[in-house]
């Protein structure tokens, strides 16, 4: 496909119309050909300049990377050190935020679904925070692992930038930041801010309009887009969270009942994109990892950062049914009780049980 | 790749010295572009003329299927009426060959794995009938389930013809059928059998040490054929029987556990590609299996021919693995209870167990 | 896909709905898993008895071939030797009906499109010989290398079996045969007849109806015709032949313009399937074809039987378009003057000038 | 595959081992997840500091955009504004650099293939011309669309930077920009510079050692690069380079015979991997562009900027062979003159008399 010509302009053109209902946004969808750390940097750039001040939530090795990197780009970053296996606290960001009487902080960073914990932020509940202290700092939200699988309401957040990446729930390969930018967002973006090259989301955003792009698109990666646009409208955005709220639960079932423990031991927080378990000080990490690579050619993730050793992270999302669950659930059951025997068997039977139940 | 042409020479040549030790033969195969009921012809014609007696034993659909052909060929064909669901018994076979005293039985046809019954006959004990009765007919063995999933014996049998399909444990489309054909078979070829035309194996035989076929060769089956091998032979044919044996009881145990009752009531018959189920009163095949398809994309097998409606087939051979039966297993257990209350669970666990055990 | 499910049953019964018009037939069509040899023998052994009288025009290596297949069977068969180059002489067809007083050849058996030399016989003007002499030999036509590229006209000739296979027009790999049967044929077709095991073309035709087959059918091949008709029936069937028309007369003018002689000294009996060139003399045709393969990874054919060494045979046919054709003659113009410096430039501007007129 | 596991891991060592010597680089090479603005931008930002002075060619339509992109990246950006289709002149430079007394200038920017153009500058004699000078600006070298295509001489032009993209000579679709990075270049980029984020080239260089990425990689494309290699590798990288030397030959000589003009009056300085041609006043850019497009499926480029509706871009590079260069002019020939009718034939013959020339 010619990537200059109207064939393809036509496949962006109707891929940047169907985006945004992803991002529960009204407002366009800019793509940028990058990894998810440029989808960070696109809305930073955009929005603030040297030495602006920025809050960030750091609980979890993501958000924590965030944080760095806008203290890399010269930003003034405050952080709430938050536990890594928690959601942040809207209590913590209501007294950073109150005690900034003169509103210095011109940008909240908050990660929504933290990829390394398996935990979910309640961004609403930190909005109402915002709004009842007549806050007017932006709202940066790192969805990069919840679009696509988990409900996402960037335009009731009144989120100004909502960031995701071709890999998670849009099921394609990593080469692909996405942001929803709000109005708000648009106008923020004064002529003193740092982007103004590649990341410069203006030329991008009128994309949407004329399906031209400033740059060689990966045209390969936009008919990659449609083709899981149309997945996910063929099923429903609805119908998708409530497959993986479903298999999420089934999974969850599977760990209490092999006697694990959730990494989140707040229930209404844990991710329906993947699950993290706390590895009993008895097990290694890698062991169980390689061992379930070898024998069932299943990749399961580990701890990052200071979790490292400590956590499995099971995901589920994207193009997954009820027998990929329980084909990854049965792997677990029938090789981790090797190496550890105190695991408990009946997970799978449990898994099972709470997909009939949510079948019925 | 040019069908006439020197690659492709060098392709059949590999596959046509590969494939003998599929059958445990150490005599050339034929290969004919064919759907398995070719493959049925192509040994018939071969070794029979139109009046010959044969014999053959009837204990499932394809069994009767291909005495059926027998007789549309001219041949005269007894019938020995086996129990569908039951392997051959080598008394019943031993009791005609002994009443055929003048030795007028040409030949014995005998289908080593049923696919309609998922039954295994014992073709070592028949051949040692035939010997202790110094019956010299001709034994025709299908093999279209077996070879490739379990041990097949073709040499050890001293079978004359040993048949098999490319779409079963070969792991490809239909299209071809595949003969064992023995040296004695090759003698047994007179000027006045049948076999004169496409079936004639002889030039095809003959391909075996030139590369080059009497016709427009599949030359797609042949480069599938070749990748099929590739791979049993890597993982080496004793581990390819012994992961079907390791599947097949997993799934057995699964069956006993949910309540219900393999169609063969002796162990030992039952077979390792297949698993077959006789279905309980109050439940209807067809609801079962068009359900499995419609919830799970799962296709499983009902009864034919006098079985309709009273079986479920479960296949498990070919490019298959441990979670792929636990999936098939989970589906079932999931689904069926709606239809059928009175189903137990446990399956899967018992089949989980069941691999760890195999695994030790 | 389940080849016993309603899906698959959909695609048979779409498919054979279609393919008649691909022979001018209104009878229905049996396809059989074979090679093209298998629907020769399908076509005699469903309308002749052993020792039925046939005749045979043998003007090709394909035709020779078939004779010597009816041969085998136990046909009595005559054959008028016609040149191999030439197209089938409704002269000497006619002297042999006439002598044929008591009417006792049963059928007639030619090829409409000798793919060995790349002529076309008049398959009407024999009909009319026929008519003319009030003789009921059934008509036997192989179409294999015509159906799909040229008009053929199974209706029209009062053919009885009309034959092809899937790999030439139908762009398939090889393993199906497909037979379009006039009713007068099936009305032949008596308890007598040999076909009465595989090749019995009832069940089949049957088929047509039910789209449940007699035989586990090669469902990956019927997907493949399934495609290959929506190519041809969106082209068109009549910008199917204008186009194998267009494309066939480019290179004959190119062949003219580089001096060489094609086979046939009959324009009008050229084929617009394929070209077949006399090899002069100084040039060795295992040479060329083999250089051609080398430089370029291009397939040219050579002469068969009694033609090996003296002929070179350009196919084009099936999924091919002008810029194909025009690389084929490059590759040629480019390098057989390396082999034959005799040979004249100008085949390939010869060619685009005959593209450029037929777009006019 | 797993892209935090062990084989990624080799994959990606594997290619940045073997991606220098594309680049004639002895020092590594850093992979950006980007379109080849990204790698324009990444060169930039890690080498200066906003305010540095630089200085551009500007000899075409992508030399242009770069010049742009450092201007509003805040770099001070002197412009040599050279005509669209001819190469940097080298006396240009020098009198600039010349005139710098005090080597304010912090880098030359300079194209080497401009790919809106067809047009190769001489980057060694500009190299020698700040030799000369002992003018120690950084050297910045666009070689998008040579690299893997005609010889790039990163170390012996000394540049500091020569950046690529993944689609051109690298045969894959867009999405990443590799960038050749000299050890000078690296000790250059000092803390004040504004590559601090992503286009930081200090962990995604180390990555060449440890194959361990900062980010999420593509890891699908890593998998391309190793292919392409392996292509590349194979033929050899002179063999690639003579084989587009003698593409390009063929496609100036038909573009000659035709009696239209190259847009680079100089010959040595005629792109091997595409030819631009002036498009006749009597002749629509467009009209041509889409009848190729609707009748043979060709897309053929056209003019950039200023140049848009003057010029066609024939591109000749990546995994092309004689024949795909003789079908491209074929259409050309036989299309263009429906619309000009003045074109001349002859220049498929004059693009093989070269062919076989240069294969002599």
């Amino acid at each position: 496909m010619d990537h200059r010509g109207a064939e393809f302009r036509a496949v962006v053109r109707s891929v940047l119309h169907d985006l945004p209902a992803l991002f529960g946004a009204s407002s366009p969808v800019a793509v940028f050909p990058s990894s998810g750390t440029g989808g960070w940097e696109a809305a930073l750039v955009n929005l603030l300049a040297a030495g602006d001040r920025v809050l960030a939530y750091d609980n979890g090795f993501f958000a924590a990377k965030w944080a760095g990197l806008a203290r890399r780009l010269g930003l003034d970053v405050s952080v709430i050190a938050g536990e890594w296996g928690l959601p942040a606290d809207p209590s913590e960001v209501e007294a950073v935020l109150r005690a900034d009487a003169h509103h210095e902080i011109r940008a909240l960073l908050l990660v929504h679904n933290e990829t390394s914990t398996g935990v979910v932020s309640d961004i609403m509940r930190i909005r109402e925070v915002m709004d009842s202290l007549q806050h007017e700092a932006l709202l940066i939200v790192d969805a990069v692992s919840s679009v696509g699988a988990m409900p996402v309401h960037h335009d009731a957040w009144r989120a100004d930038v909502t960031i995701t990446g071709s890999q998670k729930g849009l099921m394609l390969p990593p080469g692909l930041s996405l942001l929803a930018v709000s109005e708000n967002a648009r106008r923020a973006k004064g002529s003193r801010n740092l982007g103004v090259g590649y990341w410069d989301w203006d030329p991008v955003l009128e994309a949407a309009e004329s399906g031209e792009f400033p740059f060689t698109p990966a045209s390969n990666m936009f008919v990659g887009l449609r083709a899981a646009l149309d997945l996910i409208l063929a099923e429903g955005h609805k119908a998708v969270h409530a497959r993986h709220r479903r298999l999420a639960n089934a999974v969850r079932q599977a760990v209490l009942a092999w006697g694990l423990s959730p990494l989140c031991p707040i229930e209404s927080a844990r991710s329906d994109a993947l699950t993290t378990i706390r590895v009993p000080d008895e097990l290694d990490e890698l062991v169980v990892r390689s061992s379930l690579l070898d024998r069932f050619q299943l990749t399961i993730g580990g701890g990052l950062g200071r979790l490292e050793g400590m956590l499995l992270r099971l995901g589920h999302l994207g193009d997954i049914d009820e027998l990929m669950v329980i084909s990854m659930l049965a792997a677990i059951e029938m090789d981790v009780p090797r190496h550890w025997p105190l695991m408990n068997s009946g997970g799978v039977d449990a898994a099972m049980a709470s997909l009939v139940d949510a079948s019925d």
